[in-house]
């Protein structure tokens, strides 16, 4: 690839060479970028020089700095960097609004801008890296009211150079944006898979895709998910609150048989999945879902996807579903509404059984 | 297929050509039973003929009732059957208790056994039916406590005829496993889908892969959901009462920062996710993800999955991610932990560009 014209300030110092930090690093480098490297942990700084991510640094100036230790020690680290280098400052933390209380008047805080790149894994440290981790991932750059033009350009331009694409928000809005569109989620997830935990297995033998679906999330790591929701509580609670005052609503309406109130409940349901943006973040385009039946090895799917593929359509999403009973899966194509008909017609013309 | 040894009783008349009785008179008609059909809707009749789902019931004498008709009108179709004829009758409503309560002290209730088809489609009517719509499905039988043992037995029939497999529960038991493993999923969805309704575009532009699991259910038909959530209302407000004295617990250990108790709600919500049967009915292994970034066109899907069917591994589930922003997807492969190396080196040595 060639270097990008970019405001980004050389050399990158990345302070922490964990999953993000190395592979930030590793991202840069591949555009040609000086990146320089520090950790505390040097078997994580050795391998991740070894991996290409960049060189040790040895106290000479740098651009930009950016911080990317574990969360409870961010704060601590920016303000380090502030204070040690006349660089521009940033970080890739998960909570934006609790470091700014920390480094409110502290002097040079005008070159800091907060960061979060929306990419992740559920594996860390170094050795979990790669240079595509941030490739087409939105890219949260959150000012504060006192950071300067400059360096809220430097930290878009460390955002693109990575490969990600940049969302512009205040700290307090990407708080609110993620406890609605991360935290929320997965605590409510936790909930609905807490009440399958005893659950007697005849029971849990009817369970179909859907539950799988809400409660995929819940298996995270509970420590890591102790710590982001600890950092954004005021926001998350504030959610859970209202998501509260809607289950009050809902028990009533489902003990009453309120049929009116529980519809309007529901769609206001369909309403938020429309909200979503769609791939490529343009509109949601209706979608429709095509079934396959196959046999549970892999040289069928293998097949089936070229048959898909020579249909000339697209697949949007797929779905294997986990069937309890018998050694034969159950594929779902997601495809644009439009083009079912032809991807049912074009399998079934290659003797596979579908059904809509 | 050769036709099964059978308790079935012939013939075996439908009652209601919609999605559900259509699919059963086309499964059964596979092993060549015997199958008639009504329906009120004459047009519907005619469709599921013409399918080759049965012949139109003239009224001669049948072995089995099968009441697959809306669930407001399954109780009184069971009371006709039970009156109009000497039959076994059950049927394929997805609430099995509250039908009940309207066949107590009715003669000949013996003959009755409730069943339900864990299978359906978005999309409803004959012309959406299909002979393979319970193929490898669980399928409950819900005797009550009066039903003779021939009867259960030929509606046990009557479900693995039709490819289903059987799991036998009481009325009350499936209500309350219906209601944990999907009304209340289903609702839970529609609540976190709720807060998405009116967030501002650029805080869900940070959407990820989780959010859009957790709340793709909350689309479904509200019409249907009402109706299916108002028949088993003791049994969903009693679980939705649980989860909210454990969002109030919650709620309170973030507003507190109780990481203790939220430790365990978190890891209780991980036991939930292992307590779901894996794929098959055995025990669920671990598994691992592969991440694999491919251009954004129909070719290079059939090319990845061509190439993960040569490498040996078995792949268990699928994602393709919503990428935002570039023209690019990255597709997760879910396949047991111990192959997840043999098959990212596999992808690697064919010039995939792939993470873990």
């Amino acid at each position: 690839m060639n270097r990008p014209m970019s405001e980004l300030p050389e050399p990158v110092l990345v302070v922490g060479t964990g999953l993000l930090g190395t592979s930030l690093g590793m991202a840069l480098r591949r555009r040609h970028v000086d990146v320089r490297l520090s950790d505390r942990n040097s078997e994580h700084l050795r391998t991740a020089t070894g991996l290409g991510a960049g060189h040790p640094h040895r106290g000479e100036p740098v651009g930009i700095v950016v911080v990317a230790v574990p969360p409870d020690h961010i704060a601590t680290e920016i303000a380090r960097a502030l204070t040690d280098t006349d660089a521009v400052v940033t970080d890739v933390g998960s909570v934006k609004t609790a470091p700014l209380h920390l480094l409110e008047g502290l002097d040079g805080n005008d070159r800091y801008a907060g960061g979060h790149p929306m990419a992740g894994s559920e594996r860390s440290g170094p050795l979990a890296a790669t240079a595509t981790l941030f490739d087409g991932r939105p890219w949260a750059v959150t000012p504060h009211a006192g950071s300067g033009r400059v360096v809220t350009r430097a930290v878009e331009a460390l955002a693109t150079t990575a490969g990600a694409s940049v969302v512009r928000l205040t700290p307090e809005e990407h708080d609110e944006a993620v406890a609605r569109i991360s935290h929320l989620p997965h605590l409510l997830s936790v909930l609905v898979a807490g009440r399958l935990a005893d659950a007697p297995a005849d029971h849990l033998a009817l369970s179909g895709q859907g539950v799988r679906d809400v409660t995929r999330v819940a298996g995270g790591d509970p420590a890591l998910w102790q710590q982001i929701v600890t950092a954004n509580a005021a926001a998350v609670a504030g959610l859970l609150t209202q998501v509260r005052d809607q289950l009050d609503v809902l028990i009533d309406a489902v003990s009453t048989g309120d049929r009116g109130s529980l519809a309007e409940i529901l769609e206001r349901g369909v309403a938020g999945t429309r909200a979503i943006p769609g791939k490529h973040g343009g509109p949601s385009r209706p979608t429709a879902s095509v079934f396959v039946s196959l046999p549970d090895h892999p040289g069928e799917l293998a097949r089936l996807f070229a048959d898909a593929g020579a249909s000339g359509v697209n697949i949007e999403d797929v779905h294997i579903d986990h069937d309890p009973a018998r050694e034969t899966g159950l594929v779902e194509l997601v495809v644009d509404e439009i083009r079912a008909d032809h991807l049912q017609g074009s399998l079934e013309s290659r003797s596979w059984v579908t059904h809509r």
